[in-house]
């Protein structure tokens, strides 16, 4: 069977009859029907003999219905497409009655469409952005493969809180309302599945590096997990996260290669999903006009990603970024939240988004951040005070990526982890890289909705996941 | 800087000196380091002047350590390779204490190794075990992508049992002690992160659907997980699952395209990770060895592929291999511990084992299964007795694929699950799928850990997978 997409790209070559399934988005004039079969933002138009087919059947070609038509490829008549099926024989095979079928041929609201998980794909705007969500995912798969990186899969259940990256959900199977306890009277987890206490994984970089140390570049693409209670348009509590470790590349290697990533997927995703992004587009640039004049974009989304693909990123260190935040006139006029008055200061998103938007009008990968703001694994700088780390950060989007260079040096890794009293009987593994041929190694962790976000122009994170797992919502 | 796999493959036509880094796996007579970066199962040869080299750094050339080393490539004298590298000059990035060091250059058993996973992966077994696993993860990815199917990340915490596919681990943040409860003195998952009770996902198939009704082909590729006490060398707690889903494909579609697929991901896995396959075919003839003369395997590794990728898949019904197994000189003479003695029975591991390693001596795909063995969304056929399921057994792993045409009918579906007292409450969404546009489509899973023991000829699944999860062990 054909798909819709191929029918629109050769079907000047395809003769005879042929046979075509797929969903009505809108039946007009008893006589024309947008055909769409997933395979691409296009519909394939069908023309309906209305006169010499049943009425009854003809009642139910409604949007949403499943419909078998067998006919012709002819020259299109219309604007905006090259072919059209002319229907010898429609076959319904799945009715949608209209009094009741939610995705209707008109603008839904993003919160109504959320509620409708499970359908909202059907319309065109979900079906764009999640093609180009698949898209995306193989791109990176593909750039990683073409450059000798091997793909690995973490574990998702862990039980070592390896980061202290944030609140983490417990993976249990203990009674829940009478666990086991033991002689202390605390819950007894030797008693639970794994014979510990075990958590969702906030992070594979750990045990990736593990697996660099052995074979040189990995990286992993896998669903990650923080149980903090927020409620933003940025943040998930289920999302994917790409992590490539890198043995033998420093700070500078690392960012090199996460520019190069980007510009590669997002270069790689505006070829193969090029329909889909110009729908987007347009879309994007009516949402654009529904904002006041000054807060619109100056670009279109295509010009976003063209921009981001033909332009060096903004290399910047924390020091500088600081002195340029502290003597911005934003800063004097105290229109931040936060002022920002002194060296050492964690970086909120408003300064962020100051430094990218307004300052530098790019992309930005800030490095050499203060070690006491930043994890303990991250490689500390001959200064003392500030460590070998890098943060991209993107226009309307922030942070995108986050990386580092590791601490390869035992003892110095051992004190840090001593003087923040992390516990190191769970870390033995990890320090045992530094103990059995350690090197110089670095790498970087994306948020993967976060690129979709950006790629798509969607401004809410939970439209560009299927099924968004956030506070109080695990629908579906 | 160059990789080694590199250097193998093109070394004749690279001049002028290099730097190279990587890990030593061995060191013989002061001379010669088998030297590897983990790109590839082959060791670069470099040649030491060991007159000319302090004689304290050569006591830390040992397995494990890390090493840069400078030089020119030149034809090798030695058997096995075409060049090796003259070093010039050799330092030392990070020792390995050999007195401490686990990962010797002798057999060590696999068990040992497992204690060790954060180290096992610079053994030559567990480097191309590992460089198979990525190269077959990409194929999958290739396959689908190629032909027109969309990635979908569907939901790894999960508020519905959907399939009722086995004990599912709880996820929470209330207070593991005592947790808050309710007017009935039950647990108030009200006050749980996700106001409800939440699981881990045991399949993504009914979420994959959804999106099959409007994209066409999609696939999953992600972790999934049972929270069964089998502690066996096929079962893992956590484990990666393949679930394609296609609108308009009947069950032989469904056949015909995990046949198909699984015969493209072995040949490409063949292809581009030939040298560690033929590095695991050496050990697997090896092992094979240590067997009993009749229990061996009458093909090598390579032997097997090969055989999948060039043979069809022998298509069998249900009823058809009762028969077989029922009058089967093994069953006859009692051999089988579950007799086969009726229509009806489910099959266990034993009679898979039988007819597709006795019997059909060939991969076989089993469909039409009795109805009440099988889950409540597949297509009862017209008999009102079976259902369009298929499972795919391999020699040696059993079932490895399990899909089936899916119940698109939305009366006979909410029969069923009225009939299996399963809550249709949380399945509203999944019986829409029935109530608008519905259409014959199917799907099944592959186990990805299975399919990786397939193609290394590996045989405990814990040794195909970075870091295991099963009962009482969660470690790294």
């Amino acid at each position: 069977m054909y798909s819709i997409k191929k029918l629109l790209q050769d079907g000047k070559n395809i003769q005879g009859e042929i046979t075509l399934k797929g969903w009505v988005r809108t039946f007009r004039s008893n006589r024309f029907i947008a055909l769409n079969d997933g395979s691409t933002i296009d519909n394939l138009q069908v023309v309906v003999d209305f006169e010499n087919t049943d009425p009854e059947l003809l009642k139910r070609i409604t949007t949403g219905a499943a419909i078998e038509v067998k006919g012709r490829l002819v020259e299109s008549q219309g604007k905006g497409q090259n072919v059209e099926l002319q229907a010898s024989n429609i076959s319904i095979l799945g009715d949608s009655n209209p009094e009741e079928y939610p995705i209707q041929p008109k603008k839904h609201s993003l919160e109504f469409l959320r509620e409708n998980a499970h359908l909202r794909v059907r319309s065109s705007t979900f079906s764009a952005v999640m093609r180009v969500r698949s898209t995306l995912a193989f791109a990176i798969h593909k750039y990683f493969q073409d450059n000798g990186f091997f793909y690995v899969n973490t574990p998702i259940i862990t039980g070592s809180d390896a980061e202290g990256a944030g609140e983490m959900f417990r993976v249990t199977t203990l009674d829940a309302k009478n666990p086991p306890l033991n002689e202390n009277g605390e819950v007894d987890y030797k008693k639970d599945f794994f014979g510990r206490e075990t958590n969702l994984t906030v992070s594979g970089q750990l045990e990736g590096e593990t697996f660099a140390m052995a074979l040189g570049k990995i990286y992993t693409f896998g669903p990650t997990f923080r149980a903090e209670n927020s409620n933003t348009s940025r943040h998930l509590a289920e999302f994917w996260m790409i992590e490539p470790e890198m043995a033998f590349y420093d700070l500078i290697d690392n960012m090199n290669l996460a520019e190069d990533f980007i510009k590669y997927v997002l270069q790689y995703t505006l070829e193969v999903r090029r329909d889909d992004l110009e729908f987007l587009n347009k879309r994007f640039l009516e949402e654009e006009k529904t904002k006041p004049q000054n807060e619109r974009s100056t670009m279109s989304l295509i010009e976003k990603l063209e921009f981001v693909i033909h332009n060096q990123f903004k290399r910047v260190s924390y020091t500088e970024a600081i002195d340029i935040l502290k003597n911005s006139n934003h800063n004097k006029k105290k229109k931040f939240q936060y002022p920002v008055n002194e060296w050492g200061v964690d970086l909120q998103s408003e300064h962020e988004r100051y430094l990218v938007e307004k300052h530098f009008e790019c992309p930005v990968i800030l490095y050499d951040y203060p070690a006491n703001i930043k994890a303990f694994y991250m490689r500390l700088n001959e200064d003392g005070k500030t460590v070998r780390a890098m943060d991209i950060l993107f226009p309307g989007i922030g942070e995108i990526v986050g990386g580092s260079q590791r601490e390869e040096r035992y003892d110095v890794l051992k004190q840090k982890i001593a003087d923040l009293h992390m516990d190191e009987a769970t870390l033995w593994w990890y320090l045992d890289l530094r103990k059995f041929g350690t090197a110089v190694h670095s790498g970087f962790g994306l948020g993967f909705e976060r690129l979709v976000l950006f790629a798509t122009g969607m401004t809410n994170i939970r439209d560009v996941i299927p099924y968004p797992r956030t506070p109080q919502s695990a629908e579906f």
